[in-house]
């Protein structure tokens, strides 16, 4: 720990203790390594609405949101009623429950092109799945997948090497996000053969600027899909419910032949979701998908609330709204401070980096710790969610934070260097 | 539906409705094709200690439990309350909280062996990441895996070929269960590139006679890794902390190298670990490892009470002598009724087959057919499952159904063929 060793004692004190007994301490994206080791908390206590709050009893407007999950806020009342009306009644039990059979309804009816809908717990589970729904419809191997995007742990498309072999990756091609051009020369090596291609509804990758799709991007890829007979994966686990509830898919103007959902269905509560066309019904029922706690009926209920109240509270526009705000305040603040920023991204999922910060993201370190230790948390180098739960004052309290955020870089030495 | 469609209304008017937008209507290890389609309860409205209830009112006591994850009871008061209590704090944050810390002290702290434990939401996810550890730690890539043996829904070791690819099972090897010949064949054949041996704490396959360890072959497979320096996987997501509290290990007399829970680790909240040795500390951190809730801390609080209750309770004994009371009843029935019976497996995660009925499950789907239409909830292909809820007078009330079903057996047209 740094120079805020002090705001961070408590997790100090459990990190030492979590490195003891877990690999590294906190593995995977919420790895401190991916934070600003020593100037951030790690380790959480609680969570109502816009908030959070630190072990060392910190308090912050929250940015991050579970990196996703929750839309509403933390602890909304009107989902956590409806799962704790279904748990009082049971969570797991030898088959589904209602929910199962009411949330893939809700789904399918607020999805034009969708017939049906399967859930599991995680993305990775249901991206991994939708490849394989194209593979069993295709009878072909291989997908296309953008270079360096993400979805999912499993091998096939795992960020780091360790203990995948090459074979996992065989029938995996990529193409660069935006570049057609890239997208048919992988079509063109691999032509007759290829099932499907998996994209986000935009670019999206930790460590980048986010980048919107180009006009005619998600198109030229449906196009080809259906030229082809290949299957169209729109991977929406990160942003789905954040810019539409028809799915991202219908806010970017696509319609794919399957749809993965995770993160905002349940605003916390674990579940994920595919939804699919009928011509791929078939498929899917030949490609085996199952998992100890999939048709539990609590998070499912969770999911059927937080829908009603997305929908209800006109989450959707306020988010875009709030987020439009952060992006007009932090800018401007930027160049008050002689430090120009990119923001990219919709207003629901935005990210900031520094323009003279390129790859190093050092200057997104400092700014970062600094609205950490004023309590607003956000994070250096991954985009950021807005939940619906951000007020108005919430922002203005924020961007009070990131102007003297801004200043701290302004003045650190990693600026003047 | 069949003969018992009034019983089972509300099950087959609901299963309709899913047919419309869930590919099968059910899918995975629920699927209706597994039971006895028409004659079974497909959806639940409830559960309570022993005892779960259909959607269309049916009482059953539950010989399945979820498939594993309930071993304390539905809705268990200390276990709920635990959860509700961290609930209560918020569920989903930008990291793990106190109970990702504590819940690995506790698993280490109860397994001699074990330095460290890892969480995530399904058996899948750690059996899969267990052996891409066994690989990362050897720089090896051949896994040995018991031929039929069930390890996750990941397409090395799926049991429907849909959507795979034949690279997927590239580096997996088979070997016969209690077979050491078979294994030290598998191990000659793919000598000095092993990185592991994965292995059940007895055999378990569905649509099989369970059959318990023979007598050397743990420790065989034990003394195989050791002398190769590969690495030894118990999936232990079925059985674990119904046969010991330190692991199915150390009831059949083996130290793994990892172990793999799932299941009853949270007596139905959605977690499973996997727990290793130390010197696969540096390993485990080089395979990547994430979900967007698999640090969360209700899961994590219900399982520490799990554990807790196990342990102060002494379930394990109890569910012991519960499941010997199940089998020297059943078993006698069986004779009595002229209808001799396989009963295999330890006594808390028992099954039972018909003797003249090999392979073909008829009499085992007449059986549980009528023993679901009694109020006894059992599988006619799968293990079953005790939970420490049962009580001894529910022992007498499933013996009593168990008894009519026996003498429907044999009164059945598919005894009498």
């Amino acid at each position: 720990m740094g120079a805020e060793a002090g705001r961070y004692r408590e997790t100090a004190a459990l990190f030492a203790r979590a490195e003891r007994v877990i690999p590294g301490g906190i593995y995977g994206h919420q790895s401190p390594r991916l934070l600003v080791p020593g100037a951030y908390p790690y380790f959480f206590a609680r969570g109502a609405g816009a908030r959070v709050w630190d072990v060392d009893g910190n308090e912050y407007l929250d940015l991050v949101c579970g990196y996703g999950p929750i839309v509403l806020g933390h602890n909304h009342p009107a989902v956590d009623a409806a799962a704790a009306r279904e748990a009082a009644n049971g969570r797991c039990y030898n088959g589904p429950a209602r929910p199962f059979v009411e949330l893939a309804e809700r789904l399918v009816a607020l999805t034009p092109w969708a017939a049906w809908a399967v859930f599991a717990k995680n993305g990775s589970d249901v991206c991994t799945w939708a490849v394989q729904v194209a593979r069993a419809a295709t009878g072909r191997t291989k997908i296309l997948a953008a270079k360096g995007a993400y979805h999912g742990t499993h091998a096939w498309c795992a960020p780091l090497p360790g203990g995948t072999t090459p074979e996992d990756r065989a029938h995996v091609a990529t193409y660069r996000y935006n570049d057609l051009a890239s997208v048919d020369r992988a079509l063109a090596l691999h032509d007759g053969d290829v099932a499907g291609i998996i994209v986000s509804p935009f670019r999206h990758d930790a460590f980048h600027d986010q980048e919107m799709p180009a006009p005619g991007f998600l198109a030229g890829l449906r196009e080809r899909c259906d030229a082809r007979g290949a299957v169209l994966v729109l991977d929406d686990v990160r942003a789905g419910f954040r810019l539409s509830l028809a799915g991202s898919g219908d806010a970017m103007g696509v319609e794919p032949d399957v749809t993965c959902y995770c993160k905002a269905l349940g605003n916390g509560y674990p579940i994920s979701a595919a939804l699919g066309r009928e011509r791929l019904r078939e498929a899917a029922m030949q490609v085996f998908f199952t998992g100890s706690y999939w048709t539990g009926p609590v998070e499912m209920a969770a999911a059927l609330a937080c829908l009603a109240e997305l929908e209800a509270s006109d989450a959707i526009a306020h988010m875009r709204r709030i987020g439009t705000r952060l992006r007009d305040g932090m800018v401007g603040q930027g160049e008050t401070h002689g430090l120009p920023v990119h923001w990219s991204g919709p207003p629901a999922l935005p990210f900031m980096t520094f323009r003279d910060d390129e790859g190093s993201f050092v200057r997104s370190r400092v700014f970062a710790a600094a609205c950490a230790a004023r309590g607003v948390y956000l994070h250096p180098h991954h985009n950021w969610f807005v939940s619906a739960a951000l007020t108005d004052a919430d922002v203005d309290r924020i961007l009070d934070v990131t102007d003297a955020a801004f200043a701290d870089v302004a003045r650190s030495p990693e600026h003047r260097a």
